[in-house]
């Protein structure tokens, strides 16, 4: 193994407020709170403190507790109808600022209460996990109208991958360790969420499309052609421990050799290093003024599914790649100075965005990319030593 | 003058197509329209053909009133309740993709429709701009909720400059050389729109911030501390004027001295040149990813608002200005090679996305800048020659 994966092992976490926007240094400069990064937030200090012995602290335990207790307090919005949809933006007191006609900040609390209930082992709380999942899979594969989308003639429904990604995970998530009745509940959900993630494989097996028709044909236009290396890295990763729990020797093929290994040709900057965020499969400029740049989290989940594929094949390329990619990503996003990551850099590879936490970047990507990575790299080494 | 300066009279203004994403070359890559966007087009062809000898061409006048036909036939959306809402986005026979809880579409389709009706004659047309502009007024002065945004407590209504800058633009079209009825229809919104842009001025005069409270107030957290330096550059010339119809010597002060002026000393990019397009006041990193990039259109404006405020004044200072500002948009954005302007630079000035036409840039602030600045040029050679 090279030395430099051995070093992934020894990095500390560092642990972020729950506040928005935090500069370099770690100081707060607004405050709003976002229940989607709050709930991401929540269920990593679970997950360390519940897995990981040397996380297994008092004020990680508190600080779980104090997040997910306001989650639970403000998060959903309160309504006349039965819904249970979440606020995505509240201010610090609370107050609901902005709900959005999506499914994730729900997703997030979901994951929030279900790992925080395997730590406290708060029933109520797991149940309302449940409770809000079987409306999400209403919401997803029955009716959306409770989202609150007007229905539009040209606005047609489409299989974006990021939703069946997020129920896959969510359904790992309630079902693992879990009683034999749960797992059943939700296995058929499982598998149709990976065939709907399978849909997004596109141009005869040679592209990962973003946005595809329900019945999983290419789309018009722009939107048809969006290409995320980052995402479809992300979504080799999920269907790989799907694979892991179901053994199916066909997807974890297809996991690795469509999702996986062919982002590194397709993805990948040829003159300064480092994952496009976004590309068009016929090489015209997307419309996403970032789509150069170099984001952190596209990177995190490369290490994560590299490493993953390489512990499934032990083919020496993957591995190759890994450590291309994580010298690409401790060179440029750490920050060696103030701790913690970078979140947003130039394609040039510059710190374009130096705040450590804002509203699309929490405690989430980057622990939970070196917690599965050595939780991976534990196995290898402990197959090695 | 500068010999640059006379080189601008002389500029061409290519007519792009009504498509949404068009490649450097001019090739249609998405078919999708986009409200706001073919309004503009809409408006500019009009106001070209009605106001320039040199674009009073009958192609020019058919690709005006195609666009407000289609305009006309799909952009307000069906429904059941008496609302003048337009799509914001369309597809390209005409079904609505997306509605959004704003304004902005209706007030191009407005922009639109008034002077498609100066070229046309259409007294039906001129009418229906006028009843939606009566709708928008009410949006924003009485009740919004037709809009179709949730009223959440912690969404406190503020004052975004966008929205009284829109309105007093509206307010010049309907007017301009229409009769006193009409004038006097609208002049106390004029002014209350003055009032509501005055509202921007903040930090004792140092800062103009893009969003403030309903009263005029900072506030709170990264939404309250941002400027966007040719925004406000835009609001300048927008006062200006609106001193030019109504003669107020201290109103154009300000719109030079705070919104004019000192954009080149808070917005300037000292290391790289041109202006960034989003800073934080007190200096935090902005969360806007494209912070730092160089955008066409707060050049355009920049042009517009300094070659104004030197005809007003005549102090040199803001023709230098005005000189560097135009060496460098014109270095950097037109493009010798294939017409047309790129409209995304990184910060150091490099083509960061290369299309012409896109979701956010059509046929409007590059030709609405060369018109104005060859308007104003025009009256200040033809003082001198």
């Amino acid at each position: 193994m090279p030395s430099q994966v051995n070093s992934l092992k020894n990095l500390q976490y560092s642990i972020l407020g729950f506040f928005t926007c935090i500069d370099k240094k770690g100081q707060v400069y607004d405050d709003l709170k976002y229940v989607w990064l709050q709930g991401r937030q929540v269920w990593m200090y679970c997950r360390l403190y519940r897995t990981m012995e040397r996380f297994h602290k008092q004020e990680i335990l508190q600080a779980a507790k104090a997040g997910g207790e306001f989650l639970r307090q403000f998060a959903r919005v309160p309504s006349d109808s039965p819904t249970w949809k979440c606020a995505f933006c509240l201010t610090k007191d609370g107050k609901p600022v902005k709900i959005q006609r999506s499914i994730f900040s729900e997703c997030f609390y979901i994951m929030a209460m279900d790992e925080l209930s395997r730590v406290t082992g708060d029933k109520d709380m797991q149940a309302e996990a449940e409770q809000m999942m079987d409306h999400i899979i209403h919401w997803v594969r029955v009716d959306p109208s409770e989202l609150g989308r007007t229905k539009l003639p040209g606005d047609e429904p489409m299989n974006s991958m990021a939703v069946p990604m997020m129920l896959l995970s969510l359904v790992q998530q309630l079902t693992e360790e879990r009683d034999q009745d749960l797992v059943e509940k939700y296995r058929e959900t499982g598998h149709w969420c990976v065939q709907k993630i399978l849909q997004h494989i596109q141009r005869g097996g040679m592209a990962i499309l973003e946005n595809v028709s329900l019945e999983g044909a290419e789309l018009n236009g722009c939107q048809g052609r969006l290409q995320n290396p980052g995402h479809a890295l992300e979504a080799g990763w999920f269907l790989l421990q799907f694979c892991g729990t179901h053994g199916d020797e066909s997807l974890q093929l297809a996991a690795i050799s469509k999702f996986i290994e062919p982002q590194f040709q397709r993805g990948w900057d040829k003159e300064h290093g480092g994952f496009f965020y976004f590309l068009d499969v016929d090489g015209h400029c997307p419309t996403q003024l970032e789509w150069s740049m170099k984001l952190w989290w596209p990177h995190c989940e490369a290490l994560i599914a590299l490493l993953m594929a390489y512990n499934n094949t032990k083919k020496p390329t993957l591995l190759d790649r890994f450590t291309e990619v994580y010298e690409y990503t401790f060179s440029h996003f750490s920050d060696p100075e103030n701790g913690e990551w970078f979140g947003y850099l130039t394609q040039e590879g510059k710190v374009a965005l130096d705040f450590k936490g804002g509203p699309f970047k929490g405690f989430f990507h980057v622990p939970r990319c070196l917690y599965m990575c050595e939780r991976i790299l534990d196995g290898l080494l402990g197959d090695k030593n």
